[in-house]
């Protein structure tokens, strides 16, 4: 049986790029990657989960920090190669430098900026190692 | 001299992806791939430039259609491996089937159906070939 999931072109590694933006704002929060699996689960559970490529292994976002992606929308591009998930970050902060957005340097004068806050320090959002 | 572009973690191919939001809306429109080229030409001219897989060559983006990408903010995530444009989108078309944006897409009931309009036909951007 031809799944929805087959329409997906995965690229040689098995992985799409899927882009997380925030319902409410509008805010692109991240990208992240996903295998088929991974893709599948989000459906599923309706919390985003990515493919964690420098661990290897399946990521739900939040599992440590708490602050997941509840799943409103899920979209294909037109060439089917890319994934937009439309959520609500609970927490408010989707980075793991304690950012609201992982989009926080700006170029500017030919220099990258930081132009978001630190809401969080990373310590009291994973806990100290 | 340390550039700005070095910044940006290039994939083995020499790309990254790059999103490209509508400043007004907030709408993703679409994703596309730059090499450091691209990325520079981008900054230089102020309209989207892309690297095309599929011609491997420069794509500056509304050279057929005429729906180009004005520039106002480059931004670099915290992996230095994903760019997010802000765009204003001339002619109102991001995509090549005609539509606003690429992500016309959405699951549902485990099937994939289509929710945007097509806002001009494809031989109509681009003339009959």
């Amino acid at each position: 049986m031809t799944s929805w999931l087959d329409e997906v072109r995965w690229n040689d590694d098995g992985l799409v790029p899927a882009i997380a933006q925030e319902v409410s704002s509008g805010t692109v929060l991240m990208v992240a990657w996903m295998n088929r699996e991974s893709l599948r689960l989000t459906f599923e559970e309706g919390f985003a989960v990515y493919w964690s490529r420098s661990r290897q292994k399946l990521w739900r976002k939040g599992e440590s920090s708490g602050h997941r992606q509840k799943v409103a929308d899920i979209r294909l591009d037109c060439d089917e190669d890319v994934i937009l998930l439309k959520v609500e970050q609970e927490g408010g902060m989707a980075c793991h430098t304690g950012r609201h957005h992982c989009f926080y340097r700006r170029l500017h004068g030919g220099q990258w900026e930081q132009v978001e806050p630190v809401l969080k320090a990373p310590e009291d959002i994973y806990g100290s190692i």
